[in-house]
């Protein structure tokens, strides 16, 4: 969706809102209900239901978030027509105000405005990025791409050690030339590193991506538009245990928080290449596995109830830990070596496409 | 240093002991103490002091670290000689083993191994990267920099919005260009995001890094190496609270806990920009200050007790904190306009020469 057409939203959001005072009638915004009341899995992705919430400005309990919501629509709306950015506490510092003539302020706090940003989102159907709202940054990547973003032309194979610090916003980045064969997304810096040094990406032809943790929503994004753009199959590399298998799932289904933006952010193809319970008897790590705490464990049994979680082999990786009570982290590799993750364990995964759904 | 002569002491920290050891001797390593009572504030720069203690084989309390140090001097020597490099982490699951014949691991715990590779730091005077083990990466730089890193050119100036992302070893970077007057270092990435946007770095031909919180360990190298080896000035800007100036404090005279190499990580140049308590009225930001919490009002006292914390101007703003009881965020600024960090705040600071030493 180009800038002009996220900025025309805003305004009709506005017009709409004109039209009924002009009426007479009381000003109102509809908002499509978030939370898990109505959050659906789709076989796909999370997605929101239809449900759908009126906020009215003549309501002693809506006024308030109404205010809210224009301020926050209108500050959008400047910020696309100068095309700059902004971040949600800066936001917040920029609305932050007394009202004249009370005692009441505009926003009190970041947490009455970063919710509003997500109605916004979700009523207008764009999303926050769009709104030149930048979100946390986080993660790097390499790889036989050049890219054009802010006018420069990037390429990601000859960045040295550190590669390409991805922005929170990629809506911009236009892709000049991506060779590669699929995707190897990684959940942690130290085995970018390790597989970066060891020049996996040239070897094995693939774009190699760090999320350093919980992907940033510019890293989702990015993993999706070189997915679905260029038709390449992304591979999640995580920790084998329920937080590293949670952030598969939302690179993969998107997060129930952000279920209104999973089919921009998810990347339903994603496969999840390990490690997994199953893959310390394969290559024999049981002597680098670590004892599950029991919050894993609960995890584990929350997880397993999850629809998205129910195929059989995430079910029998499950049960698995939680009947061995034992994890494993990436660093467990390197137990039998530096470079077995290079030279053994990746290469054999994808050789016998040994990945889980 | 280069990698020769750092495997060279590595070699002859064998050498020593096998010497001893021909000799019938109680082979022994000599190990500067660290911990507060051997930290001294010379001016410049935290330093250890001239305390030292010897780990011996034959001694019930020394035994295991004597070998756990050995078997880590050992890691290293052999990642220097493949040339690859390795995580903390990965370190801890390659050498945990069961020692045989026994029920005795090497480590149990990496709460082990890390202090032994800074035990190793002292008493060789190298640094962690220059035994090839990673630290955390965070933060970002643009500018209009080349350099050469791993075979690879790379400039600055020409990385769209997301800058480069700075790895965890920056000891083979070569510059190969510095062109711009001072080094901005940013605590936030916001800001950072917002001065890059507005090409901040180009207009006051600057060089633009976030350290993206407290910085890490590359980022300090990489801002200490540009500095000396360019002669540049270092201009530091967190918010106005005891954490952020804390950060600024670790930049320039180095941290307690690696008081061993604040000469190799450490900016002694390096000048504060802001935030301070008296920019609020400098500035007029009064209406987006916050409350300070106890924990700062309490960790502003201690810092009053910090040598290098002495300077009258920041006693000065110390106490000015504490008497209010407010703090402020970098993005305080951002409610006097989304610009005005840009167009005002900065260029008055800088052309009056506002800093703080």
């Amino acid at each position: 969706m180009k800038r002009r057409e996220v900025a025309k939203k805003l305004k009709e959001l506005g017009k709409e809102i004109l039209e009924e005072i002009k009426k007479g009638e009381n000003p109102h915004i509809e908002i499509p209900v978030r939370g898990l009341s109505n959050v659906i899995f789709s076989g796909d992705t999370l997605q929101l239901g239809d449900k759908v919430a009126k906020r009215y400005f003549f309501h002693v309990a809506h006024a308030k978030k109404f205010m809210q919501t224009l301020l926050i629509a209108s500050f959008c709306k400047s910020l696309i027509d100068e095309g700059i950015h902004a971040s949600l506490r800066d936001m917040f510092y920029n609305l932050k105000r007394t009202l004249p003539n009370s005692k009441e302020n505009t926003f009190d706090e970041q947490t009455e405005s970063d919710p509003i940003v997500v109605d916004l989102e979700v009523t207008l159907n764009v999303l926050r990025e769009q709104l030149h709202l930048n979100a946390d940054v986080r993660g790097r990547v390499v790889g036989n791409v050049i890219i054009e973003d802010r006018g420069d032309t990037i390429d990601w194979s000859k960045l040295g050690s550190g590669g390409w610090a991805i922005p929170s916003n990629v809506e911009d980045l236009v892709f000049k030339k991506v060779k590669g064969e699929f995707i190897l997304v990684v959940e942690k810096n130290a085995a970018f590193e390790r597989l970066h040094e060891d020049k996996f990406w040239k070897k094995h032809k693939c774009i190699l991506l760090t999320t350093q943790g919980q992907a940033a929503r510019g890293a989702r994004r990015l993993i999706q538009r070189l997915s679905q753009e260029h038709d390449l199959p992304v591979y999640v590399f995580t920790d084998s245990d329920p937080y590293g298998w949670y952030i598969y799932s939302v690179i993969k289904y998107g997060s129930m928080s952000l279920a209104h933006i999973s089919d921009r952010i998810g990347t339903p193809s994603a496969k999840f290449i390990g490690l997994t319970i199953s893959d310390i008897d394969k290559f024999d790590l049981k002597n680098w596995t670590i004892k599950a705490k029991e919050v894993d464990i609960k995890r584990a049994k929350e997880m397993m109830k999850y629809e998205w979680f129910k195929h059989p082999k995430w079910q029998h990786e499950l049960k698995l830990m939680i009947k061995r009570g034992i994890k494993a982290e990436l660093e467990a590799l390197s137990g039998k070596g530096l470079r077995f993750v290079t030279e053994t364990y990746l290469p054999t995964k994808i050789e016998t496409q040994d990945f889980l759904p």
